[in-house]
């Protein structure tokens, strides 16, 4: 086997065998292939595709290349929940400890955040005492006794999809759906879920912008998670405007937490808890023959009973964090943050709040990672007093902004000008587009 | 400017600006740009193309690169004839003095062998004395003086030739007409010449096997050339069969001795060294408002009358090279090699010499190199007597094969039987595909 010849048969459009593929990357990660072939690779990789089987090779070949969890210690079946990213995307938050509430275990591996995509283990830092660096049997310990582990992803988990996505990001290689599907799908194999339920996000805050691409990557994660041996299901969501009121880790925490607690509900992040816990329980072994509004009720009943809210507080409990802490979000923010507080400049109704924008507000206010180096302030964001459809008078508050200095909250104000439109009438949409 | 921001655009098959592609060539030679982002960006380039302005641009980025010589003190239209490489061809030995006899300057910078095609310096190199690695003082003057002159590559000629080549070499990237036309344009263009005449070959001993890609190399060198402000026609030749009787470097030259001292003259090389010839004077000075017939006149008359020869032996003196030696090349081939003859093993018309198949049993000879750090033997190599349409009959010689061991020799003899096919008919070919 020779990688030029790997090289031109992707060239010309031929599939890869599983050979040449475990070859391609045991190669790269010993150094016999170097960058510069790679990098050729990915772009005929990118510009003549991957099929199913190829892309699941890829994926397979990256999780084998470090640790691989096994959960089978459990002895339920793991279900897991995985988002493409977006922004204000608390769900994995509440989310855990709902499902735990309700027998299902979920053990979680998350990331940080990366430029205007949030991240769940920066939320969770956000609570004094919170650890994720957590060993192996921590987390199988967790999961047994609290049924909730969330933990910051292990050095060790698919080194290749690390290596790959650093070559990837600087050589215009990260726009292909078999290496963003296979980038996601060995870090989800490696970690060790018997069960996957994916939120693919669309709309400008998320990668995929249109209904085509996010069903495209749907498609092929779903492929290679039933090739690989998992149960799996894909909920297309829409990421046009940020989900829920909180933009920013502390605050999305304190949402979260004012969810759980009752306080306050925004509609849309309800529909979507409903629907992705709905797929997660189905695909569970709490799961008997029974219609979806029943598995609804179930779901509707841990929020507002409060079983939810009690193992969110032990899940927090568990990793080391201040359970006081926790209940004090549920009221006021209490940061030490200068704030600016945006308002309408004329009345009407909210037709739109750009989430990508709104990532970039974020940013410039300290919320989010410019590059994997990048310092991020924990307490920085956004509260929105109102969302796309409400109605609103001029000099009406919409949104408050949070920052370090007067420098970062300038240059936020600079920019949410023009993420939020108010007009004389806007077109609901549902969150939910699309279950595959 | 970004490099990324380049690779995506060409990714997505956007033209890039002149600017664009002379940021990343300069970037690429200062090492700003990394070889997996040139990989990365040549892939995309093999996929998606470059139009004639781009290709052009590149080719002015890559000349620039390095020195470009000033020939403007010849005070006349210097004519450059180049190959795309074949196996048996001579014809630059033939042409240049030829035509510097007809009082057209030559000035050639010509390279050495590599895979299966021969390289003129490798073959000037088998005359005792003759030295190619001469100043561009030398250079100038000879073309004063003799009217030809053939030097070996600068080694600051088009550098960032070099570089892209050796990494195209290593990452599946060689076969794209727009990386190969500026590749082999921004060293003509660098080297000084008003006008050129292209010989594009074309068939299994060429890296263009089908007439559609050499017409596409073809078009594309000559849109560089005149978007460059240079003259240039292409002849599309075709290279299934080796050219004339003898492949080796010292086989060749003593072929191009006896063609131009009239002893034997192969009827296609004759036909492609007037064609080509004619095309070159119709570029020169010489040229006035004659018939394409004339010309040819004019041309076959160098050769009868002597003029040429003479020429070719003022041209190897001139360069330091033995002119005795040249004249002792007219009669039987005098080298220390072992030599096998090959003979029909039954009688009929030679129907085809696969020219691929022939330089493979020429490398196998150790006539040619595997790659650029190969050894070579300048005497080994094949010579024919009997060519493609003659007849035979069984235990004719067709070929004799020249090598320095026996090892070498049982090499070459392994692959010549397959080469050759024997048959009830043949099919006559021009040797003059086209002209564009």
């Amino acid at each position: 086997m020779n990688i030029v010849e790997i090289i031109e048969k992707k060239k010309k459009g031929n599939e890869l065998t599983s050979e040449e593929i475990r070859y391609t990357i045991e190669g790269m990660l010993s150094g016999n292939i170097k960058d510069y072939q790679m990098s050729a690779l990915l772009m005929a990789i990118c510009l003549k595709g991957m099929n199913a089987k190829e892309t699941t090779e890829l994926t397979l070949a990256m999780r084998d290349s470090g640790d691989v969890l096994d959960l089978s210690c459990i002895g339920k079946t793991v279900v897991d929940k995985h988002s493409t990213g977006g922004v204000g995307d608390k769900t994995t938050l509440i989310i855990g400890p709902l499902m735990a509430s309700l027998g299902v275990p979920i053990a979680k591996m998350s990331g940080r955040g990366l430029g205007i995509t949030g991240g769940t283990i920066d939320k969770l830092d956000s609570i004094p005492g919170f650890n994720s660096d957590i060993s192996d049997e921590e987390f199988i310990d967790l999961i047994k006794t609290v049924g909730v582990v969330d933990a910051a992803q292990n050095k060790n988990l698919a080194p290749a999809d690390k290596y790959l996505y650093a070559l990837r990001d600087v050589t215009g290689t990260v726009d292909s759906i078999p290496l963003i599907a296979s980038s996601i799908m060995s870090k989800k194999l490696a970690s060790g879920a018997d069960a996957i339920v994916l939120d693919v996000k669309c709309g400008t805050g998320a990668f995929m912008t249109v209904y085509q691409s996010a069903k495209a990557l749907a498609e092929a994660m779903i492929s290679i998670a039933k090739l690989a041996g998992k149960t799996c299901v894909a909920v297309i969501t829409d990421m046009n405007q940020p989900l829920g009121y909180a933009v920013g880790n502390y605050l999305e925490v304190r949402e979260a937490v004012r969810f759980l607690a009752g306080k306050e509900q925004n509609p849309r992040l309800y529909r979507i808890v409903v629907e992705l816990c709905k797929q997660m329980y189905k695909l569970s072994d709490m799961y008997t023959e029974m219609s979806d509004d029943e598995v609804e009720e179930i779901i509707k009943d841990a929020i507002s009973s409060g079983k939810a809210y009690k193992k969110f507080k032990e899940f927090i409990s568990g990793q080391g964090g201040d359970v006081g802490f926790v209940e004090s979000l549920e009221s006021a923010v209490d940061v030490d943050n200068i704030s600016y507080e945006y308002r309408a400049s004329k009345s009407g109704v909210i037709s739109s709040i750009d989430a990508e924008l709104i990532g970039r507000v974020s940013l410039a206010l300290g919320a989010g990672r410019v590059n994997k180096e990048a310092e991020i302030d924990l307490y920085a964001g956004i509260i929105f007093d109102k969302v796309v459809g409400d109605f609103v008078n001029e000099g009406d508050v919409i949104a408050t902004l949070y920052a370090a200095s007067g420098g970062k909250l300038e240059a936020g104000k600079a920019l949410i000008e023009e993420s939020v439109s108010v007009s004389d009438s806007f077109s609901d949409s549902d969150i939910i587009i699309d279950v595959l």
